[in-house]
């Protein structure tokens, strides 16, 4: 930092190239605010948007919060998340350089991220036929949590949680980066089908699922048997999903060990003619809403 | 650009230092949509957060738009929000690499852009006792558009079209970075004093403004006469306020020139225990209410 927050722009050194990514959680729209806590929200809006970053196999080093807040919030609110904000940022390497503060009708957090990508970066579009799949961590526990809550008020337990706590997946992702073979990249935060559809679509390429790998928490497997449906289009995983070469997969399986974060190879990739399949028991395909999330639906 | 929308993040070549900074429209804080058009607004809003870049003697490179509106809006407003941001970012030579739309109560436009500073940059801190005092354009012709807007619905002329439409300085603070030997520079949003009060805190210095020059626009004189409190207190001017060493004032005659754009010696900047004060005729002290702009007063 050259010059940080009190000028009119923060003036920064980066190496090039910069990644940029903004994002927002608006109160009624992405939460509520008795769903969780305002340190949980503030924690919330940095891995979300960090997710971008993370999906080119980045790392984020500046931040900036655009923090909007109805006139009767709490200071204490607001602090709060703040310091989830800002918390969850320094842990991650991120300076917080910036920001606005202003009323509004609704509680909003946007967060606008500056990375950089030393170990190069990871486009959507470097799937090619033959690839493996993978999918970092395990799919849908969020997507549960969000129906938990929408049911009842102060539902709590994994799935909420998950939903409300988002893991960081940048550290991962500098080390898929610095290992070299990856394919294409994209995080998971539309519901996995979809987002795997922008991940084709970007590398004209298909992709075939094996149902029966998709990796699943034990409390997802509890509450929702042998329904995939949450898994494959409920959106907010913030997971990695990405294609790599068949022979990246020992270094793949050490590198989940060392970071401690499951590494499933869920399917591979084909050529685009073949689409994007779900295959179940006995290679019968599977088909589901790609429901995934979108504002302007219309 | 090496990657732009489509990815998960943008990636960007730039040069070092990077500056950045972020900045928010919104409904019924910052405007009403029936003040003005909705290419109006989406100019503003470049120009506003542009503005920023501008009082850094930077240029603006790089923008990402967050754009939230209620599920009502309708497409042909949202387009005209986004031509009118595009169109003015492209004249300024300022590319759309990213952004966000979503639902929300209220119209909002949120702002983030990257620049780079080829001629060195400016901050709030470099004015020194003995500098004079400049202001570019006029001052409070926007505050009273404001007011008008607030008074009278479809109230139209000079001052509203001077508060829907604020001029661009980036060309000017370029112009005025590449001179060498200016002090610190801070653009008017908050009103002329306010920020003056910023400029000299952040500098620790004073400043004395004499008010016979105070540069007011036609409309400003002919509505409201001798009364400068709009001039010295209304925010929403977008005008560069900067010191200079009294040596470079044939060189910024020209630039004004140059750029058709006034810039005018408005007072100077004196030791700290000085203060902050405005001098009328006979070197009598006025005193105003600094009213300026403030989302959290309370």
């Amino acid at each position: 930092v050259v010059r940080g927050i009190g000028d009119d722009a923060a003036v920064l050194r980066l190496a090039a190239p910069v990644l940029v990514t903004t994002d927002v959680l608006v109160e009624g729209v992405h939460f509520k605010r008795d769903w969780g806590t305002p340190r949980q929200l503030g924690r919330k809006a940095f891995v979300t948007a960090a997710s971008d970053i993370a999906a080119m196999g980045g790392r984020s080093v500046f931040a900036l919060i655009d923090l909007r807040a109805p006139a009767s919030t709490a200071v204490v609110d607001l602090d709060g998340i703040y310091r989830g904000f800002r918390d969850t940022a320094t842990r991650a390497g991120t300076r917080l350089v910036g920001g606005n503060t202003c009323r509004a009708a609704a509680l909003s957090i946007g967060v606008t991220l500056l990375g950089e990508a030393p170990n190069g970066w990871v486009g959507r579009d470097g799937c090619r036929p033959g690839d493996d799949l993978f999918v970092s961590g395990t799919l849908g526990l969020a997507g549960l949590g969000l129906r938990l809550l929408r049911r009842r008020r102060g539902a709590r337990g994994p799935a909420v949680r998950r939903f409300l706590e988002p893991p960081s997946r940048l550290v991962l992702a500098q080390g898929l980066a610095r290992l070299g073979g990856l394919g294409g990249m994209i995080d998971v935060s539309d519901g996995c089908l979809r987002d795997l559809g922008h991940l084709c679509a970007a590398s004209r390429v298909g992709a075939v699922v094996d149902a029966g790998r998709l990796p699943l928490a034990a409390t997802y497997r509890r509450l929702c048997g042998d329904d995939l449906a949450l898994a494959l289009t409920a959106g907010e995983d913030y997971e990695l999903l990405f294609s790599a070469r068949p022979g990246l997969r020992r270094r793949l399986i050490a590198l989940a060990r060392a970071r401690r974060c499951p590494l499933t190879r869920i399917g591979r990739i084909v050529a685009r003619p073949e689409g994007v399949r779900v295959l179940g028991a006995g290679g019968r395909e599977l088909r589901f809403a790609a429901a995934g999330h979108d504002h302007f639906r219309r």
